[in-house]
């Protein structure tokens, strides 16, 4: 086998994927808390920062090929109340997208639906500020569900596959709580991690890197 | 009978009583949302309002004998930052107690536990500020704890006793969410009803008037 960077980025992943294939032999998954984040399309990255800008990635998230940016917004409702420093996500997406908590909807006084990421139709008006324009989406506001991201050797060994609905434990912060209905996701570019919103995180007393266990059924 | 001030308030409690009684037998529990707020002692309000201030109530609270006020103080904490606006509850307490929520302890950057209304000992220093003067709580600044409020007669129907922790399922919101170690609170004083703070209402997607199950053991 020829090492290059394709094939050492092979191997690593395949050695994290074992690495995970543990932890879930354990029975927990790790949590990763979504604060509230944008995702652009090309052409409202360009009326937000001007034609042709790029985004500065500033941190890789855990999820393999996404990343945090440099760049942050603020978003208004009819509130007319702000949410300042509202980080963008990359890379950039077909279509635009803006996840907030039910706490944040009532600051902006937005209703959106709780979603998978990407199910956008009918999703709620919302309105993006950056430093060279504004964007306002006729939808494309949601709160995010409770999901779980992992690969399909995760998915063997939880017994799970893609699309399917479970429940979790959250045991682990300062109040016990059961999440319900929790969105399997499987990709072999994906790692094992459930995501949350602040409000749920806050709720259980939950922080990043504390897991959750699986309710068997 | 004589139909005094005191056996129509007697009557009027034992009819109440009833209703609860038969919200129980369907064998759901009302929910009502705890925003930040703040009980004051005398000594507190003095410093806080002025000497010899009483305070104006505003609304009472399901719970009798308790009432929000008028009166709003500021909150700050290490974090420098402010939230405006916290309402005051009467009646005035023994010893001052401002219960926020974790989502309001990041904002202030203080570490309150998680605590029953009361059980201040060794909890989180807070600064509140009144219109005529700061109070710096060397403790009393809590996160409420999970609670149900109800008569002797809605104890003995859900077959529990003060003191005790149930497990709740609250269904009714958009995201399906089972509560652990919910404490029970037993008084004639006392209306059927769960008390939340606003993480645990906003992940649920709860709103006021929204119900929770009992879980049968």
């Amino acid at each position: 086998m020829e090492l290059n960077a394709q094939s050492v980025e092979a191997i690593v992943r395949r050695v994290v994927a074992q690495m995970d294939s543990t932890a879930q032999t354990a029975g927990t998954i790790p949590i990763g808390i979504s604060n509230r984040h944008i995702h652009l399309s090309r052409e409202d990255l360009d009326t937000l920062f001007g034609k042709g800008y790029e985004l500065t990635p500033l941190k890789d998230l855990s999820q393999p090929g996404q990343y945090a940016c440099k760049e942050q917004c603020t978003l208004v409702g009819p509130s007319m109340r702000a949410i300042e420093g509202v980080r963008i996500l990359g890379p950039l997406r077909r279509q635009s997208q803006v996840e907030i908590s039910v706490t944040d909807s009532f600051t902006l006084k937005v209703k959106p639906p709780v979603r998978e990421s990407g199910s956008l139709e009918g999703s709620a008006p919302i309105t993006i500020i950056g430093p060279k324009g504004i964007v306002t989406l006729r939808e494309g506001c949601i709160i995010a569900n409770r999901h779980i991201h992992m690969t399909p050797a995760d998915a063997a060994t939880f017994g799970v596959k893609d699309g399917d609905y479970i429940d979790v434990d959250a045991f682990s912060g300062s109040k016990k709580t059961r999440w319900f209905d929790v969105q399997i996701r499987v990709s072999d570019k994906f790692h094992l991690e459930m995501h949350v919103d602040t409000d749920d995180a806050n709720a259980a007393g939950l922080k990043n890197g504390s897991v959750v266990t699986v309710v068997k059924p």
